[in-house]
């Protein structure tokens, strides 16, 4: 199933995304006075019963669609529970890209790179990502496949690892390089307002293979800046989650963003930054495309 | 006023710390009907009138306390909006005693340096610090002055800074400093289960100067470790809201942890980690003492 978040007629309602991507079913049409108040609610209650119907449902879609021309696609988790949990330098050809920028020989890191990204309010599809003016100069884009957590724990083994993955979906993890440099520790620089971006739709974890090994790419007005594919993970998601979740407990609803590969602004010379009114593009195989645009 | 939160009769509840700090005055037997249901819902209120009651009853606190020696003290906000918001190497003094620790001859920071405790559970005085033996060596304290947010807002100016404080709180930044170090980014190392304890009391700012200039200290065993003022800031408290909120909105209910003074175990030659059954106090002036005991 491939889960959304749409708003329409001044609610935010849970829907699959269906008929070829062009509408939404509500949880509601499928549920009833079961359905869920949100994406997130539907993780927590982790009940493979309603789960299997919506599963159906996602097959045979019926009635009580709404055409996504009449209703705006957020992210699919817009409140999330906590921070984004992110991983840096996961692909092996970032790294190496990003060797000198940061004063260090760093090739591959010795362990994964975690770092925070506070959103309280992660943006969706077609949201404008705002410049910032002032405050930043240097807004840079990354793909990057995101595991959403569907059954919590603690030192979870990593044989066991897939099993606490509810599904998938993209994020470009916006960031300001130079309040990343600046403070040193990320976190500020990734998160300024509108920099996490989300969606389109949730995929659950049964239409991919464990590992998934997916082709990611993301554009820049349709210029493709970064390409590459998950099995590229330095550290690969069986481990980070099995290595996170040692003495700190994984939350249903958690979001592990996986790393971004090569090809981000900065690793260019001259850097090349996003411009007021640019196109960034994140494409992820299976899931979808998120488009979104750079202020005016 | 004071206010705490404390499980009683299976129940979390918000109350005034009354009697010399003995008993508990919940907010129910204030408010009636219109007592919120956790201190952060209060400050999520933002009721100038319902506080102005809780202050009077602070002074005058009647009938229907309850003895804290029958109920469970728990951190002020035990569930946080999001995660608790730091700020490392904020005191002169404890940043030139790591200076040769993370590999550079880091004396003052150019810029604050944020990063990010993710805790959804922030455990309370009393709570038991696990060892989490096998997973790390090197467990570390941080007295630390947390301010809370009362009024959310961006772009916040430093001149107006303090209207955005609700209050002040204690919190023992506990670290896992082999795990900060491993990963480079400091989340990691600062987000074992049980490592965010804060509390006692959650004290409005009305019963502090603006900037609050608090002697601060933490002790381990008795043996005084930490001991400061928090006018030894290197970023003073208002800059810290202004530039943190550049881009960024702060919301109700958020943590922001103002970095901890010389003296932390990290800081001696050779290190002087916490062992089991150590207890480690932490005391700042106006607000009370968290005490917290690690795993036997």
């Amino acid at each position: 199933m491939k889960l959304i978040t749409i708003y329409h007629q001044e609610k935010e309602l849970p829907a699959l995304l269906v008929n070829d991507g062009q509408s939404a079913l509500p949880l509601t049409a499928v549920l009833g006075d079961e359905a869920p108040a949100s994406v997130l609610d539907l993780i927590l209650l982790q009940d493979d019963h309603l789960n299997d119907r919506l599963k159906l449902a996602q097959e045979n879609p019926g009635e009580g669609q709404i055409s996504l021309q009449d209703a705006q696609l957020l992210a699919p988790i817009p409140h999330p529970v906590r921070n984004v949990i992110c991983l840096g330098l996961n692909y092996q050809d970032h790294a190496t890209e990003l060797k000198d920028s940061f004063g260090k020989q760093r090739q591959v890191p010795e362990a994964p790179v975690y770092f925070g990204k506070m959103a309280t309010e992660i943006v969706g599809p077609g949201a404008i990502l705002k410049r910032h003016e002032g405050i930043t100069n240097a807004i840079d884009y990354e793909v990057e496949l995101v595991a959403v957590i569907g059954k919590g724990g603690t030192n979870i083994p990593a044989e066991k690892a897939f099993e606490h993955i509810f599904g998938y979906t993209i994020m470009n993890d916006v960031t300001a390089r130079d309040l990343q440099q600046r403070h040193t520790q990320w976190i500020r620089g990734k998160s300024l307002d509108t920099y996490t971006a989300m969606g389109p739709a949730l995929v659950h974890r049964s239409l991919f293979n464990d590992p998934p090994e997916l082709d990611l790419s993301c554009a820049v007005n349709g210029e493709i800046r970064q390409s590459s594919n998950t099995r590229q993970f330095i550290f690969n998601l069986s481990y980070v989650i099995s290595d996170l979740s040692r003495g700190f407990t994984l939350k249903p609803g958690d979001l592990i963003a996986t790393g971004t590969p090569a090809g981000v602004g900065m690793g260019f010379d001259p850097p090349r930054y996003l411009k007021a009114g640019d196109v960034v593009t994140c494409t992820i195989e299976g899931i979808g495309t998120l488009e979104n645009r750079v202020e005016a």
